[in-house]
């Protein structure tokens, strides 16, 4: 139960800090998709909607959710979402705070009559931490998860499958007890930025206009390993330099773009000796842009910038994609009405892209969505010193408060 | 003893085949130093040694030496040398060849009247590849092989000063038995080139002039990684794109600057993931050139050009030194007389700098010494494909006998 002495942002930065104490790695937290700690991070979650009220249950994805009936029976129904497991190593607001910060929304409005249901759902599987790929609850409450999901195996060798088993729960019911209300008319994440982008502004919100979409290509640089000592300069095929003059040109050309980023993010040079010059040389690419047309274009002159910079030193060129992903816009009256109500509770807001992906990208497509961020200080995240400012939060608590007494479900 | 249907050269070349094929790793040439390979290739070449009428021996450092007494008791000597070791599937040539054609040499010159006396040393160990130290037969026959390096070890924790017992030798009578001879006026080191430049300009051979002075360093590029879809580009600190942008100009500048070669040879980029904006760059620098001077100039503008690519990105720049070589110059009389013996006998020839490090490096200061080098056909070396061309060996060989019928020591 709320305790009276906290505001209602300590009180939800407190509640995130104490699922974060929750973890299968001593000393930091590390909370994996149904994990052993898992079963206690339910259990404290149950037990925190249960005392605001809610109707609870774990579906057979591990998802837990907390149901507020509103005045029809089968009426429309309001989704808050976000997710509850972690990366390795992981800081306490990221996923949790979506979940904690809506919990305190329902417990702020437990005497306000609503003409609609609320849900809350705690997806158990975001990250991709465990079994190399993301968004399996999304996907779970979607209809999208397949049996090739349910096949792939953690680092242990067990399946998503057998996970679930292990768990306690029925894969083979998931369709069934996973499926989103069918009255959904309106979902909201709030989630942190994990960027530095409100705090460049000094804002505490923003609201999501789109998920960027994304490309990602392995380029291999081929050129001829040679002594460094006995090769002159104008006789070289090195690979690297040829890399390193297309990396330059990328940061560039992403700088003049607006919205545009474009990132090397890994690059493995062979032989990679001190005295040999560099016959081969493999770098990731990763743009991402809102507008799709845009990524499009930005990856065309890029990869075009590598082979030019290869031809100039007789060194060549591959681009293999590894993914491609379009731009997903939020439901734009629904983001409206979020900015609105951001307003309303006298908190201006601007609208931004989110750079990385979240679940609110998976839901889009079937139910109206959107999202609210919140400033990431440091633009941490994924790491243990990831925070909140409590302004902010009181900042999002308002905001969405404001929202859900504005909403208006279609007749 | 020769085969009379063969010419020189290819006796020569069959020689250092014949030779390749004593290996410790069946299929490649892997000859180490004092490996068990290393015994029937110090039997093969005494034989061939003794067949050319030479006083073989093989002394404490387990070097191989043949000598030819001349028409003087205790006279001046001339030296020819070159290494057997060969590094990690290695080719026939890299050493080898500056023994053998020494040694056909040697039987052309079986009957010409000489006023001194000829020895010819096998190095045992030049590529540093056992040990992980260079030089060491060269450091030995120089009197400066040191307990310090006596005590390092191979990769089984063997120490050298085991290696030469387990082999027979008698580590305490290096200094005794290795020496060089006392009356030692000219020593001439036959090579491959081990560089495309001789093949570039349809050479078949150069003197050298000097070896070049080298200087490597380690930078580390520290910026902040960030998630390459949340971070603006103008919000970065890429580390690696610092890198990039160093990278290029390093390549510019050694193009623009005449003798010079710089190299960034390996790159290490953390954490090194695609969705990730690098947050640190390790780099290796190799610079070298023939003047120690232009080498400590280009030196200091390439460290200077990274802290101006890490300061334009908040990127923070360190450089440490790892390697400080100077050049060595070659005997200028005796590299004349060299190039002057090769015109006499139809071969222009130019004079080169040699970009790699040699055993000449480590006589140069103690006897007067030279090299030749012989065309590597596509610059190859320290591949199991190193080759040489028939015609430029033979062009060697009538060049070291018109230098070695032209020299007159000194009375």
């Amino acid at each position: 139960m709320p305790n009276e002495t906290q505001t209602r942002a300590v009180r939800t930065i407190e509640r995130c800090r104490e699922l974060a104490r929750i973890t299968d790695v001593p000393g930091e937290t590390t909370r994996l998709f149904l994990s052993e700690a898992t079963r206690d991070a339910h259990a404290l979650l149950l037990a925190w909607m249960a005392g605001a009220g809610l109707e609870t249950r774990t579906d057979d994805a591990g998802n837990v959710r907390g149901l507020r009936l509103g005045a029809m029976p089968n009426g429309p129904t309001l989704l808050f979402f976000s997710h509850i497991d972690t990366v390795p190593n992981a800081g306490a607001f990221d996923g949790p705070l979506g979940v904690l910060l809506a919990l305190t929304v329902i417990e702020e409005l437990a005497t306000t009559p609503l003409p609609f249901d609320i849900e809350l759902i705690a997806f158990s599987e975001e990250e991709g931490a465990r079994f190399s790929f993301p968004f399996l609850s999304s996907l779970a409450v979607t209809g999208q998860l397949t049996e090739e999901h349910l096949a792939k195996q953690d680092a242990a060798g067990v399946s998503v499958k057998q996970a679930l088993r292990n768990f306690g729960l029925h894969p083979e019911r998931i369709a069934e007890t996973c499926a989103l209300p069918a009255q959904t008319f309106a979902a909201l994440e709030v989630h942190i930025e994990q960027g530095p982008v409100l705090e460049a502004e000094d804002m505490s919100l923003a609201v999501v206009e789109s998920i960027v979409g994304q490309s990602r290509f392995l380029l291999t640089f081929t050129g001829h390993a040679n002594h460094a000592g006995t090769t002159p300069m104008a006789l070289r095929k090195d690979a690297l330099a040829a890399t390193a003059q297309w990396i330059a040109e990328v940061e560039r050309y992403a700088l003049d773009h607006k919205q545009l980023v474009a990132t090397v993010g890994h690059v493995e040079v062979l032989p990679g000796a001190a005295n040999v010059v560099p016959g081969l040389v493999r770098a990731t690419l990763d743009v991402r842009h809102p507008s799709d047309a845009s990524r499009h274009a930005a990856t065309a002159v890029l990869l075009t910038k590598a082979e030019a910079a290869g031809e100039l030193r007789g060194v060549r060129v591959k681009a293999e994609i590894k993914m491609q992903q379009n731009a997903v816009p939020m439901d734009h009256a629904l983001t409206t009405q979020l900015a609105d109500a951001a307003e309303r509770a006298g908190f201006p807001i601007n609208s931004m892209f989110s750079g990385a992906g979240h679940d609110a990208m998976i839901l889009a497509p079937h139910v109206p969505t959107t999202m609210l961020f919140l400033r990431s200080p440091n633009g941490l995240s994924h790491h243990p010193d990831e925070t909140v400012r409590e302004q902010d939060v009181e900042a999002a608590i308002a905001t969405v408060l404001e929202f859900v007494t504005g909403l208006r479900p279609p007749q």
